[in-house]
């Protein structure tokens, strides 16, 4: 059996990173990969402009001149364009922040520093700092690479996009994954039930947490505990997916038929993990590289070892493999007794206590409760080493990331 | 001018909460807020069942018979339904995890304790447990209230709806929230513009900031800075929208405009908070209650705004009015000087040390360069009365939320 940090290596090293791309609108562009480096063609700001209310006027005259008293020549404002090439000596602009400022005005003067005589007479401070105004290009310089490669598009990215009139851009094609659910044991939602029968969750659960914009899911049902029915199913898949996960066969005699296919059709990485809970956690990959992410039925576990390992071997299929979870320093606010050599996740909620973040962990013991994953904000990561935990104990908690 | 702290006071007392609700199939109520209290009509287990791979024997029987060598009666799977009244005394059940158990057999025994003599015979350990019997309605109870009414439903939650078979539920209506950009020098991407012209960027952040699903984005486009367009624009939407998010307007002649038109046409709640940046925040109410937040134009103030006091404005929108943003500790990694009496966001990025999180801030100063966000993981909180940041200072750090 394997320690988890052995399965992130085992997963990066098994996965080929999917280097098709298609080129979207920005306005679609939020969560999807970004498929080059983007340089801008434009200076931002385009010109000279003000970076605050006031006047402008040009340092050296207004050194050299022995009065103060200047003549409000024009009003400058954001979006405005001041086209004349020069103006007297005695001559300032009013200008408003972001308003064009004519290369030879490079001294703006704020509003509250300025005495007002009339509405076309000013008076400026006795001495005046040369600042105040935003250079062509000092935000942005045409030419520059402004977002790089492989990154993920968030709100700011496509800020930024639409600020250098990128309309367009290159992403990564979506990962296409197929869910099932495996057991003879599970229905349909909406299905009137045997008594004995159980409602399948996994797959609602995995098209929840599988809902990224980068990503196509794809809902393969529910499969019956048959070594035929699988086989058949997964061999239909030929390289339809990208990636396919499997819930369920976590008993001895049920995980043997989705292992025995994958090592006949294709390559077994691992089968279970020394973790608590997800044990059962196994990988491989069929038709040589599409890899077959196979969880526990166990609902919590499900959701458990998805959240680590699942978006783990996602972000491999983009190439960003060094986006494994981060997690931040938590107080204990729980004592606890471990089983030394194996790492656990528990369910974790945090508080702020005087200024320090605390965590507690879920109560009731047992992973086969849903409950304890939506009381829960996030996992609480137990090393392998640990033995007990006490009250204010140093802790690491991952909070689950939310893709609605 | 109000402190952090008075915004978030004067936002939450002055939003009331939608009311509105409709009822939607679970499969499309991924990050709506449940607007019911979900009770289960099902018990979960359905039945007693096996929480182990094993043996089923009648615990009494085992204890008062002399003999450990039991006949396998029959084999029951996960998915089975044993319907017999009973079984011999001498008899066992082989069953898997999760097999229907009967009531009269109340101890599962794993196959790792048992001897197998052949197919149909088996021996038992010399004693055994009553145990590994997970009871029906153990997890969820006929009758419990297993979802609280305005949670956000995330995968988890979803996962326990398909599993009590509650396949539509009542959810409150979509947030709709239009935005608007106000500036004369603000043109869209993908058209020409004139040299000094602005590509407008903050329209498209917002829409990411905003891709939630339980809010519905209406883009109203750029507006130019006249009292009249402004005016005309707003007064038209009468109460067609939710909430209101106008950027731009951050200098004193522009600002004006919008403020005016507020106090003429509703109320000002507040304009200016003491922080940096997005000094120039401001929030009031038309039409009596819907509510107009106006960011400042300044893309990094309007996405450092919109993460601290819009996310937080949409949530009171919800009645989920607990959900301020929540900060980690983490461990400052640079020094700076501070201005005493005013609340700092700064852009941050963490990484990990000898197992402690550290934060980096952006290096460049000014809050003009988009870079410093796409940089950046989240903000660190300096508080008001913070003078200095030296190295190993304990810091507040809030992850960016990301809406993909």
């Amino acid at each position: 059996m394997i320690n988890s940090d052995k399965a992130f290596e085992l997963i990066k090293k098994n996965i080929s990173a999917i280097k098709k791309t298609t080129i979207i609108d920005i306005k679609n562009s939020l969560g999807m990969i970004l498929a080059e480096d983007v340089k801008s063609k434009i200076n931002i700001p385009p010109e000279n402009n003000s970076a605050v209310d006031g006047f402008a006027v040009n340092y050296n005259n207004y050194v050299k001149s022995s009065d103060c008293v200047y003549e409000v020549y024009s009003e400058i404002n954001a979006g405005d364009y001041f086209n004349e090439k020069k103006i007297n000596k005695n001559h300032c602009l009013k200008v408003s922040t972001g308003a064009h400022l004519p290369k030879f005005l490079d001294t703006v003067i704020m509003l509250e520093d300025v005495e007002v005589i009339n509405k076309n007479k000013i008076r400026l401070p006795k001495t005046v700092d040369k600042k105040n105004v935003r250079k062509k290009g000092e935000d942005i310089q045409k030419g520059t690479v402004v977002l790089n490669k492989n990154i993920t598009l968030r709100s700011q990215e496509l800020g930024m996009l639409a600020s250098i009139n990128k309309k367009k851009v290159k992403v990564y094609e979506k990962v296409k994954v197929a869910i099932i659910s495996n057991g003879n044991e599970l229905i349909n939602p909406g299905k009137v039930k045997k008594n004995h029968q159980i409602y399948d969750s996994n797959r609602f659960m995995l098209m929840g947490l599988l809902n990224q914009a980068s990503i196509d899911v794809i809902d393969e049902g529910i499969t019956k505990d048959s070594y035929n029915a699988i086989k058949s199913k997964i061999v239909k898949f030929k390289r339809k997916y990208n990636l396919i996960v499997i819930t369920g066969g976590a008993s001895v005699g049920q995980k043997d038929y989705i292992i025995k296919i994958i090592m006949e059709i294709g390559k077994l990485v691992f089968s279970t993990v020394s973790i608590k809970p997800g044990r059962p956690l196994s990988f491989g990959l069929i038709e040589k590289k599409i890899p077959v992410l196979i969880l526990p039925g166990n609902p919590v576990a499900a959701f458990v070892t998805f959240n680590i390992f699942g978006n783990y071997l996602i972000n491999c299929l983009y190439g960003i493999r060094s986006k494994e979870p981060k997690f931040f320093n938590v107080k204990s606010n729980f004592k606890m007794k471990k089983k030394l050599g194996r790492e656990e996740f528990l369910r974790g909620k945090i508080f702020i206590k005087k200024n320090i973040l605390y965590v507690d962990k879920y109560i009731t013991e047992g992973a086969g409760i849903l409950s304890s994953v939506i009381w829960s904000e996030g996992l609480i990561r137990l090393k392998s080493n640990v033995k007990t935990v006490n009250i204010n104990d140093d802790l690491e908690f991952i909070p689950y990331e939310q893709n609605q």
